[in-house]
């Protein structure tokens, strides 16, 4: 087997076998095939696709390059492991609000999570607004977290999928990304690597997302949904809007503060609306105990309402070396001097919200990441007070913006007057989630 | 400008600018863009082609990268420099030919030539088997043999197009070598590099070429053209027959001597019609004399007839230190110690030969190199006593194995028993040209 052959036989519409798979994939790995030939044979992916099968074949393969963990250890006898993955997007808090839910609810959530780069944040990026959060753990105590508290958000301290890494680089810097076979493998392999029973996959569609239309989100939906059933897991993928920011506040710590919020029951309707509904996705794939999901959310709202997720959230951070103060107090969360509001220019309704202008002004405000390594200021970001389907008057706030100085606010500002689209007649509220695909 | 963002326009199928082109030239030859995003970038060519104004670009571009020649200071005031090129096959020798025949017409032709690798041979090797010539000449010495005997052929001492080595040999290992305008492209612009003012094309097609259908071979010349005539070049193309081999013999000794037939009016049919035909076309070009193929053919007619065009090769062969006797008495040139003759097996027709098993033979007994660097035993070879259309006996020769041993013979015939096709019903010689494109 050679890799000419290989990008030759994709290249003309063939099928891989699963053995020419593997062998691309430990090539990846041990890096026997050349960059140049990974990136031609991705481009040939690229324009050819790949079958349900290869693809499945493809991820496991890349599942298999590493590590591959097994918490079955670290839960009580039976229960299934249960993951959640975002294709992630601006205001994307949701691990935040579902992890302490589903964990309260008595089904073990354990993650491993990234940091943030671009207009979107990264999981732990938020977190480590908490005075002395920290995400590393060595895997002995994360399992021990894991059976103690039931939840746990580390980095990826395991080599889990390194096929993947090599593969994502590479992707990136030849015009290869959007690639849907490729783009599934890459998800799906490090969810299988993490030892994951059921997975429930949160796949954003919008302008602030990486999907733009209905459509690609489904395909791309779909796909995973079959690459996982083809690996023996339970997935359900819920196609969610990503046409404006998710919930109202953009930034570390104001998105902490909303996901407290959350737990509370208080968050912003369209947050509020998705965070339960993950978590009950969760609760029907994970827990014998939940038959539908109206059972699964009657349970939900038992946890919030009692204080047991809130509660859970609380336990979680103190566990990892957290201010469990900065929880039960948000306000002493870390906050930006100056703070300037955007008022309406016109009488209307909201019609759209520039999800991506809105990240991109809190990524120059600092609250982001242009480059890897980038420090973050976790105090600044943007919370919007008027959605689409708002009707708000003249000299209303659409925004009010959180800077570290007055300069900064001011450019913030005039970014995000122009993403505003407000105009005279009456536009709808946009849904949640717009489609859901399940196995079986 | 980046590569990422060349790559993905021409992935989303749209055309590249002429500075965009240069862009990517440059960056195969300072190395600023690595392999991966060439090889990368060489695919989406793959799959979504050039417009005639883009490739003529690239070809442009490539030709700029490296030295460029001007042989004008070397022929008399007013003399176009006339260039050929053959897309190779097996048993190809035209040059040994064409070039002595429109030198003595008084045409001169400079060529800078390769050797072969794989089961089609090249020049160089084949003016090898020549004792003492050499292909290596100072560019001054060149200039001066163009000037005082009108015929040179010599190996690549300039740097013509070193934009075209890095991205072939890249191609060669990621499956992106049958992309027409990346072969054009690479014909194309060292034929420009090297100065030629006009150009003969012989694009051979069928089994033994690289361009196995007519369409194929169509496309590819017709592009050639456009090139050629968008860089203000005048260009005919030939397409020509390569199913079986050309001519009788496949070998470099063996080759040679059937040019030297060639150049007495005495080669195989279709060898020589093929190189009074390609002379024909460069006349056309270069010699205003010539207002007609009828005028260039009966021209050269005299010219071999005469024994000017034979003179011609033992002047530069002598030029180039060959040993001109063995010109005047092939019988000298290397021969193999052992001939083994293979028989027709039935009465009928030959219907076909399989070219590229023939070479392949070749390049078994050591007649060819199987990598780069191979020393080359210009001894062996096949010479065809059969060819498409003639009628054997059973017990007639089909060809005679020219080998180094008994062995080597043994395993030649052994393969080539399959490589003629004898059936009981009548079977038409194949053409030699097939097709002619041309400028204007």
């Amino acid at each position: 087997m050679n890799p000419v052959d290989l990008i030759t036989k994709k290249r003309d519409g063939s099928e891989h076998t699963p053995e020419e798979l593997r062998f691309l994939v430990q090539g990846m790995v041990d890096d026997s095939i050349p960059d140049y030939q990974l990136a031609a044979w991705a481009m040939t992916v690229y324009f050819r696709g790949m079958s349900d099968a290869e693809a499945t074949q493809l991820t496991l393969a890349m599942a298999e390059s590493g590590d591959t963990l097994d918490l079955h250890d670290a839960v009580a006898p039976g229960v299934l492991i249960v993951d959640k993955h975002s294709s992630g997007g601006v205001g994307d808090k949701t691990t935040l609000a579902v992890g302490p839910i589903v964990a309260a609810c008595g089904l073990p959530v354990g993650k491993m999570s990234g940091r943030g780069l671009g207009f979107s944040g990264g999981t732990i990026d938020k977190l480590e607004s908490i005075r002395g959060w920290s995400p590393e753990l060595s895997e002995e105590r994360f399992r021990r977290q894991l059976r103690e508290i039931g939840l746990v958000v580390a980095g990826q301290t395991a080599d889990l999928a390194p096929a993947d890494k090599r593969l994502y680089t590479l992707r990136d810097v030849t015009g290869t990304v959007p690639s849907l076979p490729l783009i599934a493998a890459s998800i799906m392999s490090k969810k299988l690597a993490a030892g994951a029973d059921a997975i429930v996959l949160d796949v954003k569609c919008g302008r602030g997302a990486f999907m733009e239309t209905l459509d690609e989100a489904r395909a791309l939906a779909r796909l995973m949904v079959a690459i996982g059933t083809g690996a023996g897991r339970q997935v359900t993928a819920l196609i969610t809007g990503m046409e404006q920011p998710l919930g109202n506040a953009v930034g570390n710590g104001l998105e902490v503060r909303e996901a407290i919020e959350t737990l509370h029951g208080a968050g912003p309707a369209d947050f509020q609306e998705l965070v339960e509904r993950v978590s009950a996705e969760m609760l029907l794939l994970g827990d014998p105990a939940c038959r539908t999901l109206d059972a699964a959310q009657a349970r939900i709202v038992e946890v919030i309402a009692s204080g047991a997720a809130f509660e859970k959230l609380v336990a979680f951070v103190a566990a990892q070396g957290g201010d469990p103060e900065q929880i039960r107090h948000p306000e002493r969360l870390p906050a930006a001097p100056v703070q300037q509001t955007l008022l309406a220019e016109q009488t209307g309704f909201v019609h759209g919200i520039d999800a991506r202008e809105v990240g991109l002004a809190v990524v120059e405000m600092g609250g982001g990441r242009k480059k890897k390594g980038d420090a973050i200021d976790f105090g600044v970001g943007v919370v919007c007070q008027a959605k689409v389907g708002d009707r708000v008057e003249r000299g209303d706030p659409l925004c009010t913006v959180h800077a570290a100085d007055e300069p900064g606010a001011r450019t913030a500002l005039s970014r995000l007057r122009g993403a505003w689209r407000v105009e005279a007649d009456a536009a709808d509220p946009l849904p949640v989630v717009l489609d859901r695909i399940a196995s079986d």
